[in-house]
């Protein structure tokens, strides 16, 4: 493959040569890449923002991560956070660390997926800073988005007796991550065995290409449901449940049989002899929506579908509660993945 | 001094740390940290979004910038961008990498840094996401600004005849950065000698602790003088007037004796045996405003105090042109401080 030294280019070379594929498709945004700042106009809108760091080692291995992967999943990561919102994403300014192994084909291949994951979510380019870095690549995404007045659902408005609903299915994310890591080391041990993927394509899809709901959101808008709390699950149910209860002021039970699990995740989590309801509250990635709905629109959602509901919110004084299968009662646990305390120098 | 591993509070244990000091000041910023996304409220006015990576061995020597320094630039030079457009700064979203070498009180160090660039500037924190690193620190910034329609100045709207202006004066942040990088080395030989400072302040200030040109672009519009273009001056005065020139699609022609120089920075430069107008050209980080005004706004230019005039803009075939102190011409080199040529593997 060809490889093109980005030090040939120079800064604003390289700004040329990976942002001039990029179209312009929202009316917000009068003025995207190549000035001091993006103009976006919102008119009588809401303007979200929110924005995600991604660093080698910690967030990403290229040693089975495409960069054209890695690239449409950086995006789709902070489109989910604004449909959480319950809004629309409708600008991302991408900023880059690179080092000297990157070449230009390289960059070329990550912003090929972030531009596909532009074109499939319509949403423009508005900008980014590019630079050397010292070791390894580092993504920072932020993303602008639109929401309407009176619309916006944050997290802290789940009541007493509010329906807690999942988009989806989870855990498969997790279980994708565990797979590929397990073949990392196969090829490290022995480079000639070709990995078997045969029925694993959807935990690999899920880890590798995630896609950030928009559709639920059209559904709950279309059945006329605005949800009383909502966030995207990228650390585990279990991590985000504590959030939407902690700033909500109120107690959760939910149901281990009633959490929405893929066939093929099921089947990997016995595989590797791992819990999959473990996988589904703790393992994170899986950007489905968990929201709490009021008890009132229990008609409505049951009839929307892709979605589940896995349990009902309580008063703060009865906790956080899972109840098992045998409806043995436990205490949730907080320990959505935790990238600081992960290793580092 | 205490060392707080940032393990020991977890990732949202650490963010309440770092960002419950911070309060709200602009009425746009309806929800800040702790939801999915910012929620901002941004009526009739333009939405302005900027964004700067900052990465350790790269942009920053924490051999001899204090953390609450670095906060403090990483703000400043954001804001400058918003100022940069004729808008004013409003939210930031801070995302931080950091490895273990930095402590809980490192990372505080760097926030009161920011926290005091965002009182200074009336800005609000609203966002962010913080993560570990493998190596060194990373700081990326986005910041979101207002404008107002009509009023918002790009880079691409000069004209032949247009005057060109300048900001304070050029080069001293390049001469306080030669002098810490040359006491750097002098330290690292000779542990025990004490660096000199003595009349260096203003350089070293301007290294450590730049300013954002908010004063301009009030006076500015108090003068009723609108720029025809404008940009900030981040990578050095000849860089910028390539972008301001080929954006405007026109020429230039500055003379080297109207470039301000401070004292102390032409003191520095002789004693480093440095041409002066070669830093002020191209070292950059003077985060100064260049401008080009209509010649029909002269007599109100000049009238606005700490703004100099430093040539005129003309037609695109006669190129960018610099006029030395004797007459001779000679064409100008876009040769700004390229990070992407630096050193890294």
């Amino acid at each position: 493959m060809e490889r093109t030294e980005i030090a040939t280019l120079g800064e604003f070379g390289l700004i040329k040569r990976l942002t001039e594929k990029f179209s312009v498709r929202n009316s917000s945004t009068e003025k995207g890449v190549g000035d001091d700042a993006a103009v976006l106009d919102y008119k009588d809108k809401k303007v979200l923002i929110t924005t995600d760091l991604l660093l080698e080692g910690i967030h990403f291995d290229l040693t089975y991560v495409p960069l054209r992967h890695l690239g449409y999943k950086a995006a789709i990561i902070n489109f989910s956070d604004i449909y959480a919102m319950n809004g629309q994403p409708k600008q991302i300014t991408v900023s880059l660390g690179v080092s000297r192994r990157f070449s230009v084909e390289d960059l070329e291949e990550l912003y090929a997926g972030i531009r596909l994951a532009c074109n499939e979510y319509e949403v423009d380019l508005a900008g980014g800073d590019t630079s050397a870095s010292m070791t390894g690549l580092t993504i920072s995404i932020t993303c602008v988005g639109e929401g309407d007045e009176g619309k916006i659902v944050y997290r802290n408005g789940a009541k007493p007796n509010d329906l807690i609903c999942v988009s989806g299915d989870l855990g498969a994310a997790y279980m994708g991550l565990q797979l590929l890591e397990r073949e990392k080391i196969v090829f490290e041990t022995s480079p000639n065995v070709q990995p078997d993927f045969t029925d694993r394509d959807y935990i690999l899809q899920r880890q590798l290409k995630p896609q950030a709901r928009r559709d639920i959101i059209a559904r709950l808008r279309k059945h006329n449901v605005l949800p009383t709390a909502m966030m995207d699950i990228s650390d585990g149910l279990s991590s985000e449940l504590f959030h939407i209860c902690t700033q909500s002021n109120v107690g959760c039970r939910i149901f281990s049989d009633k959490i929405p699990i893929s066939e093929q995740a099921a089947m990997m989590a016995e595989e590797l002899n791992f819990d999959i309801v473990t996988a589904a509250l703790n393992g994170g990635e899986d950007y489905e929506l968990l929201f709490t709905v009021a008890l009132d629109d229990y008609e409505k959602i049951i009839g929307v579908e892709g979605i589940g509901l896995v349990g009902h919110i309580v008063p703060a004084e009865s906790g956080l509660v899972l109840v098992g299968r045998q409806g043995e009662e436990v205490a949730l646990k907080a320990q959505g993945w935790n990238s600081l305390q992960q290793e580092g120098s």
